[in-house]
């Protein structure tokens, strides 16, 4: 960590500050220059807090050379970690392909679109249980009776399955769930974190709507503190000014966390976008910029289409899309190979 | 709602289209132009869901006309809604003051602060026991001691509480608070919420760092969907790309949210701009926007200045501006009555 | 484009409004809800100033239907543009390379690059002349005389050139120039872009840092409304609060764009995100999206590496990445075919 | 300035890295941690490009300690800048008040908006003759004609004028202006920005939708390196994800450019907002933040009301709300004195 001081700095105050930083272990360099005195702090310095030293009155500017995250952190753990679902494995080259409805609305309905995704290629099955909506008054799941209904469908047909969990209270519920969601809105409900931080399903933590890869790791290092090392991130897009899609798909994320982090990156261009037309475009980019999987809505429907989201494909378009990714994913390795 | 039809809309599918719509109550005005068909859909539209409509393959585009909440907005509700609190209320003209500690450290800690505050204008008492922090490995609040604490202040300044509640566990230890705080990152934690809407102490909505005013809105609505009426909204910053401040304070939203709604609105400068010498400026702005109170982080601590938030104000430099905001508040009444 | 009117609007100003509209060609078409009154406007509403009208008293909300843009637009123009630069194509299925150095240094420079990046399997040579900078004090660029060393490097090499107008008055020196390119900063530079309009050569724009796709389509009307209908729109991030990268690069922007016009779409991964290390697994991602072609900066620089770029590949690292893009863009031109 | 080397950064491009340095008259400080060797460099390091000392394979990151700014910046240049325009003064504790139409559209209109505002209290007149329109079909200004009327106005109020260039070709018509204003748009248009600080009137640099604080003053820098020292800033909303109001305005910039420049400090409401009642409180938080003026849209328009902008007041509302900022004004003073 670098302190810069200011100019006019009180001496005394500087001495208290050194002192305090070196009962905490920390050895101070420090550099004179002819503007400001910069002090290098050295030892670890994960925990400091950076806010409370950019505080102190001789203080200008705290600048963290580190991160603040340790566990998420691939300088401490360089090989990927590899998270194992069921039969499946998420990460370590392996193209993941989570398929299945935004809302579980009947066990005939999941089972049906996991039987076709199945089919089509898809590794797990994904549905929502628990619904988060922004309005009180829209529908807001089947509940408890959702996570029965994946179950069967997973029972028919072996894919996994991953489903969110919006309240720390329902963990119960879903101790036979494969991989535990945590939603966007949720990526900094630090209580919720800490709860899956103490059980041992994977996790799965999305990237908020307006959350750094910074902040995002230091989420997946909440739950990790708490013991529990199998999580996985999904980039969903992040808000900005462009209104046309509905956020903002940032797939530099994938080889900047590859980077950050040894934890595998999924991809999910359906919320992101919330058009159904830009989920192959993206999806296959997302695949090229090396994801390590995609979290795909597919919805059947042929009763009522009404209840199909804008951003949903049907089993017959997820088919020609899971092969072209198959295939492309395939390419890319022969080629890099 | 406005419902744009493709140009080369299915007849058939705008038939069971219509016939859904109709059934669900709707009068349906179609106005057929050169280039596309317009439905004009009349009756209540709240319980529509417009991303359902949106995904029909016939359908271009479709947009609101009324808004989404209906507890929460002025049209049903002209009247301003005054929170009382204690013996202060909230709103109607009043001019809200809440002070206090970022965290509670120690009951003299937060004694000696409510005291000076009470002293200098402020009208309640803030101070937070269950601390949101981005990093597992800070200081995440004193919990329920600290409650006590901000209850032993009440009782010495006679000043109520305000204070954050992060999970609804928690809800039966804070039956003694004045008011609950929901934290920005929580405000889409829509089981949270749920939880203070089936209360009936007064609930402070901070704005998510990337919330629309709307989104806000339907936030306020969850809680009084619950049945709690006493919802305060705060504005404390959003998130931009400038990175000088901490987040961009939106003065905007004041004069914006007491058109579109008739709960007060507090303005959080210290959080939004994360230096203590823009707490003063910004206080005075919110105020002369019209904002119905302040919430500004004061914090003493002559043994470890080191802990002193970067927003933090010393008591000291809190009394002038207090002066100062009370000063321009009268001002501005006078000269607009 | 609809009109919703105020639920109290005045009569008087409702006849004003339509005989108003009436006098421009309008039809209307009446919609009287329960809350709203809706006008439908039916006719050539492009010239209509959509601010204007929400100005009115009796207004609540107007929404536009139709595209402010005529000449970009694929809905009157449904074939794909290709554009014709030397003996290369850019778009109608063509994968075009421009690579070359950010900036213009020195004629041997810029050709050992043109010779390298055109061994590689790059189309077309990239450089800066007039290199907008953000601080006056930085380099400028080498302006007629880098514009000479350019054309070099192309007598040497075959490959067109691509270079950055920033002033309406130097248009006489670009008269040479294959195509020329407006940068971000200048999008909205009104004036620029009806110069180039004005003339034939076919002209590059730039995405600029937080414009909305309508905008930028809007840019590129100034320059076909002038006549000009050579013209290619480039991606290269946009702004957000994610500081690790420089910008946040916009994938979704080349499906989007693809549907909204017949324009082609380039991608810049090398200024969107500014490090070297991500312009590999964006490039690759951007192909498979579906983009026209690519714009990435190769620097040699054996004599004085500290001028290099920090987004910049050595010739040796762009060759494999060349190689693969054009291996990728004919895996995905065989499986979809 | 800091640089933080690569922990395995090879010793023989440091001891290179040094010397270029050293030859640039820089003093290097070494400081060897545990995990990270920091340079800190000391001497003139405005001109070095930290972009280009980034991209270097040993740096890890480099990280600016002095503000990249010189004749803007306060800590060389610690009195206010007072900027005398006609009879009147920008900055020094001044209420500037510019006001006037968005478009000159005829001189009678344009000479009693003039007569108008100058009553209420308005200090300067405001109106666009070189329009930037987003739209090429849109009304583009009256151009030289405007230009005259403006003077026309100036002649019989006595009111300086302000006015918008878009071209450093047209700067010869400008000859006879008082303010020339850089719009938005044009903020980073550098060959704007030379033009204008190569002569010696006034220039008024509007903020760029997505500018920063330091680019922004980069900007003025610009100016000021031409040899022109009379800037003045004008925040006129940033661009976020809201899209209630067209911008979000920045009230905290007011404070933060006090402390980072010496540079007076307007404040557009009407263009920020682009609504007329925001206007009225936005500019009371302004005055109230420390603004050193407003600049506010008013129009009068008896024959076509169609033609007012959104944004624009009419004279008679525009009078109490001068009277009002001018007593709050008044009262700041009084209260601060």
């Amino acid at each position: 960590m670098i302190v810069i001081l200011k100019h006019d700095h009180n001496p005394g105050q500087l001495e208290s500050l050194i002192s305090w930083l070196q009962e905490k272990g920390i050895t101070i360099h420090t550099s004179i220059g002819e503007a400001n005195t910069v002090l290098g702090l050295v030892g670890d310095t994960s925990k400091l807090d950076i806010d409370l030293i950019a505080a102190l009155d001789i203080v200008e500017d705290v600048k963290r050379v580190q991160e603040p995250y340790k566990n998420a952190n691939r300088k401490f753990h360089p090989e990927d970690t590899v998270v194992k679902v069921g039969n499946t494995q998420i990460g370590g080259g392996n193209l993941t392909i989570m398929a299945g409805p935004c809302s579980v609305e009947s066990e005939e309905q999941v089972v049906a679109i996991a039987k076709a995704v199945k089919a089509s290629g898809a590794t797990m099955l994904r549905g929502g249980a628990f619904k988060p909506r922004t309005s009180p008054y829209a529908f807001q799941g089947l509940g408890e009776k959702g996570l029965e209904y994946l179950k069967a469908a997973r029972a028919e047909t072996g894919l996994p399955i991953v489903t969110e969990l919006m309240d720390p209270g329902h963990l119960p519920l879903f101790k036979d769930v494969d991989v535990i969601q945590i939603g966007a809105r949720n990526m900094q409900n630090f209580d919720l974190l800490k709860a899956v931080g103490h059980q041992d399903k994977p996790v799965m933590i999305k990237r908020g709507m307006s959350a750094t890869y910074e902040e995002w790791l230091m989420s997946a290092e909440y739950v990790m503190a708490g013991g529990n090392e199998n999580v996985i991130l999904c980039e969903r897009g992040i808000r900005t000014f462009e209104s046309y899609t509905r956020n903002t798909l940032d797939l530099a994320a994938i080889p900047v966390l590859h980077k950050l982090t040894h934890l595998p990156i999924i991809v999910d261009p359906s919320h992101a976008t919330g058009k159904y037309w830009l989920v192959e475009p993206l999806a296959m980019g997302a695949v090229a910029t090396g994801a390590d999987g995609l979290q795909i809505e597919v919805h059947n429907d042929p009763a009522h289409a009404l209840c199909d989201g804008p951003q949903s494909l049907k089993p017959e378009a997820f088919d020609p899309l899971a092969k072209k990714l198959l295939a492309l994913h395939a390419h890319l390795n022969g080629a890099e190979g």
